[in-house]
């Protein structure tokens, strides 16, 4: 469930009157953009962004870009977006990082739902010329190209049945596969990049079942490279992704100087689907309350929009 | 350009009521039949279906089915699906055939255009409830499945914009594989499989301009395995569909007993396409007419069909 409050009943050419005056004369508004964009859904955003193009001739994207700055401004940036076009800036600039931030990419790939994906790389190509294949590839090498190219590209079957014998020979051979400590084997790449989640899942459950560890646990057991890093992080994205972005929040949060991208990313990609369930988790976890965790490590107006998308 | 003959104007209940009589009382009437189905394009074929199911409740394609046999019902039935309904099916025949043939499958992924080959994954969950992908990979091993699995994965960017200078840095990698013997190698995969078809091209020519031989020949060499022989049949396919499906056709036809599942092949899923070309170039390299040639080889109610697709 969405955590932002948006209004059934709302004007796009008053909205869009609203941020213009917000972004004239001297300083920026920035309280009144928050309280506009904050609670606003996509569509809503999408038909106010129309309105403002027809109304001023100008992008508001860019508008805002030019005037807001910092945490604030990117924030800002990838709410305004259509969600498959926002996905596909934060795949782009996971990968023209010096390092590549291979946890966005397993994200857009483990946690969307095929046709959600594929709205994806289409928007990355209509946007980049390219496609978000072959951007990865290009960015990366070995074994974990193998593993985030394979990811990214199939289009996989989104139902509910399930083959129980299936699960039990592919849970064996993820078995023999850690045990060997070979996660880079083409079998272990087939298995988690073709099958569906529902199939997926089946899997894990039984591989518990059967050796009395969660395949999360053994998939990393004491390593530390990246192939397994990223191979854990693909699983608990699969398995459970309101635990995995709990997890992140939480990461982003208790490290020694906050994590604001991840922070950013969780909360605006999450904010109109299961941030409610994240946020129920977060207190669980953490006795604290995921609000009052990310007011005390942010400030100004970046604080005041995470906190209007957390639906404070 | 098409070859298949039809009206601008039709009625889907009459031929809908003129094909059921032609499958009541004693015998079927196949001639109608051709005559009818022979002269009509997918949208209009779906009408039908939809007309035939509305008046008789019954469905055409099973009916059909029952009253026909050989080679004339398996082409009749593969041209009055859907197009990609009909690739997803060619796609699992393939499949499941004792030793895949892997030629549908690679016509499938080189040759349909980003936005087909994600309609025919679409068809084939729909039909099968397992993805393209999943399918393929149980049923090959090794590189072979490395490559397959591949080709069909990822959704391509399909403009024209095409990048020189990759072009001449990729033709390289591709021209040390091949000198290497390693066609296996990761990275002729990965441009295989993921840049664009222009690209693609661009590379081939590249190739060519710098090394005095085409890739197609370079890549078959004096190998006959099967991951050179998919990888020489997947550059064909992207570099020249129409030159691609002469040669089949013309191997169909000029081994001996013809070849009829190639040959239904090409014919029903080109005659509403480039058929015309590839009847031309077959023309020019054989000196003889298509219809001819099919004609010579095949008989009886299949002949009457395949000519009238064929535009005779």
């Amino acid at each position: 469930m969405a955590t932002i409050i948006a209004p059934h009943q709302f004007s796009p050419v008053e909205d869009a009157e609203a941020l213009r005056k917000a972004c004239q004369g001297w300083g920026t508004n920035e309280k009144s953009i928050i309280t506009i964009l904050g609670h606003r859904n996509a569509t809503q955003r999408k038909q106010i962004r129309e309105a403002y193009e027809q109304l001023y001739q100008e992008d508001l994207v860019k508008r805002l870009e030019s005037e807001l700055s910092g945490d604030f401004e990117r924030a800002v940036y990838r709410w305004i977006l259509d969600p498959m076009d926002r996905d596909a800036v934060l795949a782009n600039v996971a990968i023209r990082k010096g390092s590549l931030d291979y946890r966005v990419i397993i994200e857009i790939a483990c946690i969307q739902c095929p046709e959600e994906l594929l709205g994806v790389k289409r928007a990355y190509i209509n946007r980049y010329k390219r496609s978000l294949e072959e951007d990865i590839a290009a960015h990366t090498t070995g074994d974990l190209r193998k593993l985030l190219v394979a990811l990214v590209s199939p289009y996989r079957y989104h139902g509910d049945e399930i083959n129980a014998r299936l699960a039990k020979s592919e849970a064996d051979i993820l078995r023999d596969a850690i045990k060997d400590k070979a996660l880079n084997h083409d079998e272990v790449i087939r298995i988690l990049t073709t099958r569906s989640k529902a199939q997926l899942i089946a899997t894990f459950n039984r591989y518990k079942d059967d050796s009395g560890t969660s395949i999360t646990k053994a998939v990393l057991g004491d390593r530390a490279d990246e192939v397994s890093v990223a191979l854990h992080t693909a699983i608990r994205c699969i398995n459970d992704p309101i635990k995995y972005y709990e997890k992140v929040l939480r990461n982003a949060i208790n490290r020694i100087g906050t994590d604001e991208d991840a922070l950013s990313r969780v909360i605006v990609t999450r904010a109109e689907r299961d941030l409610r369930q994240i946020k129920e988790l977060y207190y669980k976890r953490n006795s604290v309350k995921l609000e009052h965790a990310v007011a005390k490590d942010t400030s100004g107006d970046y604080k005041a929009f995470l906190l209007t998308l957390l639906g404070d």
